[in-house]
């Protein structure tokens, strides 16, 4: 079915920078097939009036772990290892999938309505997470973070191997692209070489990216360092597993040596701006990564250490933060930190999205400008960064569907779920059932 | 009129950091007289179902330029001084009070619909907002930002003395204190000794308060040490200026010897990390001051360095940025940040308000906790905090009055302030008129 937007300013995201006035844009199926400032004759299809509102290509939230909807603010105020092993893990042994479904959907519908359209998630019970992703209608990148801890490793029987085998089968490519499987370990600190070695080959047969948490903390960089006498960057590239497209989660304490690695294998890096300020690990090198040609895109981490899903925090927040961490009011502006939310996005997940272009995925969403926190405006992409929020949302479209529109869900039962979460989930892991 | 608020959780913001369920809080005139978790015996005066809410003291926005929301957005991505000088000063040289009273309503409707219900505002033609804030219906410290660079000073003739006088005598307590007027200088570097000694003599005679601009950036700082051999705070200490009930906003660069002197005098450092970050001018040093005893609240500052009013965003940066900074994930948190919007707000504004107490002003907000962002809520203050936006308050009452309500607003004719802006102020401050 043909869907054409028209009657806003189109904010493209193409290199010249081009926001457009009077904007059509004209959907078939899920690509975007022109652009213009004309109405196309003839059009009959269904129309969306966009008066009044900016169009801009959907969020892309790179880093993610959606379940944790769960446990939104559950054990914050301690430290942490405090919160990881007396609040956050506790919780995460009592998971079963009827929970992982109701917390996955509940989070996606929070993701959907703050203008998200593309994810990079890594958790478990990933069958779960995928179906309830092509459910929702957005695309998805999703893994589920290797670990190795057993002493011996035999990728026949490590539980790890085995999984992403199985879910690459299943997963990666399916609906047209809409997920793919990415191949992943969760950290340097949680696995071993034997493990790398294996998922760099597993990912590069398979034609799959990798997804691996990145020197989050100063401690787990140090300790790294003192295990195998480099960064973690340094150390997971000696076995390949920075070959293929890579997102590279948290960076704090990369390095320039890191850097110049990320940059020439193409892999990117994620900047998590509220979660690395909350959990107090420190602030990303963003515009030094960025000056070394590193590809930084943009994640909310999960909610539980966030902690909400609203991509447009994470962008006012990346366009201020390094600007005071470097009192220079240039560090970063209003341009990178929405070109790291979209084109850098895409890039990062290898995906063709995150632009207002023909032949792209038509992942599109309106924001209300008669909101009165954006106005007036005297710039939208100003506006956009500095002065809104995922409220501001009111229209997302993912892969030509339209998901959502004025508050109301078109691909997930919001009471249904709320209710799910609300009666199972929550009861089941918190230990009240 | 009696109006009981009811079925909602409190959070009273008392010292015990009480959070009640099923409250019942009844307000009369502009003050509430009970709290309570039973309904009071007898009533039959007007009700608000707060249903699946939670109700808040309405917060304090200590630093504020509200008639800069005609600003949002102008001319970001240049540095300071080019932004000041060929941006901010050209503009504001056209106002008029027709300008400045339409764009003084618009910057109060956003903070009415965001929750905010008592604000301290510094700028120019403090009479046209003194009478929009009033029509408004919330309560406010207004000042007018005393300058001296005449090298000649005569209290009886300079423009900004004779100005405070009349508007001190004009609005000083009206309202039943809705307006206070405090006595203020702008700046260090914008004035002299001679305005320095003539306002804290003003402000004691006139049992007024102070509000100055503190060691906003590095630059401003060191100049003032070079000038004067000692820090602002230092500086201004020598004639007088904190004797009173103070506001000093930013103390970004402020020292160990200047908390001493803000704890022992009672002067409040307004936080005001989004203006802050986005400008370069740095983070101020929250933790080690509320460590010294200072009493910190929080702003938003003007919007065109912000760029909106939310002073949700304030307190969940507030709650991150120092542990981020710091490294430490315990640095501040989400009751600290509660605590400056709210308790530290009023006490730095000298004001009985930002608890919900018998006796203390009837601002009162409710925010709406069936909102995807605040769901599942494990801890009430945690949600509001780091997963709240100024979206999610749907009640706003300010000294009894209800001004706003599920989006209506009933004191500011929005669409009418809305063409007002459009088509007066916005043409002739940007020189399109």
């Amino acid at each position: 079915m043909a869907i054409l937007i028209y009657n806003c300013t189109a904010v493209r995201m193409d290199e010249a920078g081009t926001v457009l006035p009077h904007a059509y844009v004209l959907v078939e199926g899920s690509k975007i097939v022109s652009v213009g400032d004309q109405r196309p004759q003839g059009f009959t299809g269904r129309q969306i009036d966009g008066k009044g509102n900016v169009l801009l290509p959907g969020l892309v939230n790179c880093h993610t772990h959606v379940p944790m909807t769960a446990m939104r603010g559950y054990g914050d105020g301690h430290d942490l290892q405090d919160w990881l092993h007396h609040y956050i893990f506790p919780v995460e042994a009592r998971w079963d999938e009827r929970a992982i479904r109701c917390c996955t959907a509940l989070g996606l519908a929070e993701m959907i309505a703050t203008g998200t359209t593309c994810i990079a998630d890594m958790y478990m019970f990933t069958d779960a997470v995928a179906q309830e992703v092509v459910s929702a209608g957005l695309s998805a990148n999703l893994s589920c973070g290797g670990v190795l801890f057993d002493p011996v490793f035999d990728p026949k029987t490590c539980h790890d191997c085995v999984a992403q085998e199985a879910l690459a089968q299943r997963w990666h490519g399916y609906g047209d692209g809409q997920i793919r499987f990415d191949a992943s370990i969760h950290a340097e600190y949680t696995s071993r070489s034997e493990l790398w070695k294996w998922t760099a080959d597993f990912a590069k047969a398979n034609g799959l990216g990798m997804h691996v948490h990145i020197s989050e903390t100063r401690k787990e960089h140090a300790e790294c360092i003192q295990r195998h006498g480099k960064t973690p960057v340094q150390t997971l590239d000696r076995y390949g597993v920075w070959d293929v497209r890579g997102i590279a989660a948290h960076c704090v304490y990369t390095t320039a040596e890191d850097w110049a690695i990320l940059a020439a294998k193409g892999v990117s890096a994620v900047h998590n701006p509220c979660s690395n300020l909350k959990l107090g690990s420190g602030i990303a090198p963003v515009p030094a990564m960025k000056a070394a040609g590193v590809n930084v895109c943009l994640g909310t981490d999960g909610v539980s250490s966030n902690n909400n899903h609203d991509m447009f925090e994470e962008m006012k927040l990346a366009a201020i933060l390094h600007n005071g961490a470097a009192c220079d009011p240039l560090a970063l502006g209003s341009w990178d930190a929405l070109r790291m939310a979209t084109v850098n996005g895409a890039a990062a997940l290898g995906r063709k999205t995150g632009r207002i272009e023909p032949g792209y995925d038509a992942d599109l969403i309106l924001v209300d400008f008669s909101h009165l926190n954006l106005f007036p405006c005297h710039d939208p992409v100003s506006n956009l960064v500095y002065a809104a929020h995922g409220g501001d949302v009111c229209m997302n479209m993912a892969r030509g569907r339209v998901i959502y529109k004025d508050g109301d869900f078109l691909t997930i039962d919001l009471e249904q779920v709320k209710r799910e979460v609300a009666n199972y989930a929550v009861p089941l892991l918190f230990g009240t059932k």
